[in-house]
């Protein structure tokens, strides 16, 4: 079962990098052993950094099921997800999540996933990319008023 | 001139959550020191995980200018960027962040990010979701594609 949709998700992006449609990935999220999205990655076609398969997939399975959370599904990837991905994974409290090649045999092709990984475990202003904490009086006046708003929809 | 662009987008932040269209964050993209896209959280409101500020401010920006890269841009944002956006902004490849509020004054809140930071660090299968590699024979395929691909976007 598992291994299926796997086997779905590489034929997909072999798929994809024939059709030039953008890198060699593809996701596919199920419900109840269901297919409710089958996405690959469209970064270059769509001009959108972060169209990777799983970030398409989770937006597509987000959209169908009219919700902003995946609980009880499960992504079936091409390939380990990349830092970007595994954060959408965490905020759509995906159920589990299979892979097929891991962030070595992608790096191995000019995917290499490491330097990410690396620069998020330091802080801010040790990285590469320059980050900037610059410290305001009113920086935490969304905060304040998040904690106020009694209609809000928590998440 | 950083701190007016910081400014704009807490005042954007404390607005997103006033008209109730999502969390209390918001982002906006400069190129040459103008406002090429500004966005806040619409999670909620777009039942999109992954619609943080700073993705929905990377998809506009990359949007505008026709391009999957942001290397002469910088990134404003109301609050540090999580896991998943900073993986966004090393794909787009911005120039240069600045950011009002930190982690912690964003985990006293209620919009803790420790627990994804610890996830993304630990080998996939000692994660709290749960994720396994499975070895398949044609895992390879996609990327033995894209090799062979002469007319590839490379990114």
């Amino acid at each position: 079962m598992h291994e299926q949709f796997l086997q779905q998700s590489i034929a997909l992006a072999k798929e994809n990098v024939q059709s030039n449609a953008g890198g060699p990935f593809a996701a596919i999220i199920c419900q109840n052993q269901q297919i409710i999205a089958a996405c690959t990655n469209i970064v270059t076609t769509s001009n959108d950094p972060t169209a990777h398969a799983e970030i398409t997939a989770i937006r597509k399975a987000c959209a169908t099921l009219n919700s902003f959370q995946l609980n009880d599904c499960i992504l079936y990837s091409s390939c380990e997800p990349c830092p970007m991905c595994l954060g959408a994974i965490y905020w759509a409290r995906l159920q589990q999540v299979y892979f097929a090649c891991d962030r070595f045999d992608a790096a191995k092709v000019g995917f290499d996933d490491r330097f990410i990984y690396d620069e998020i475990a330091l802080p801010p202003e040790q990285r590469q990319i320059n980050m900037q904490h610059i410290k305001l009086a009113t920086a935490l006046s969304p905060f304040i008023a998040w904690q106020t708003q009694t209609d809000k929809i928590p998440y």
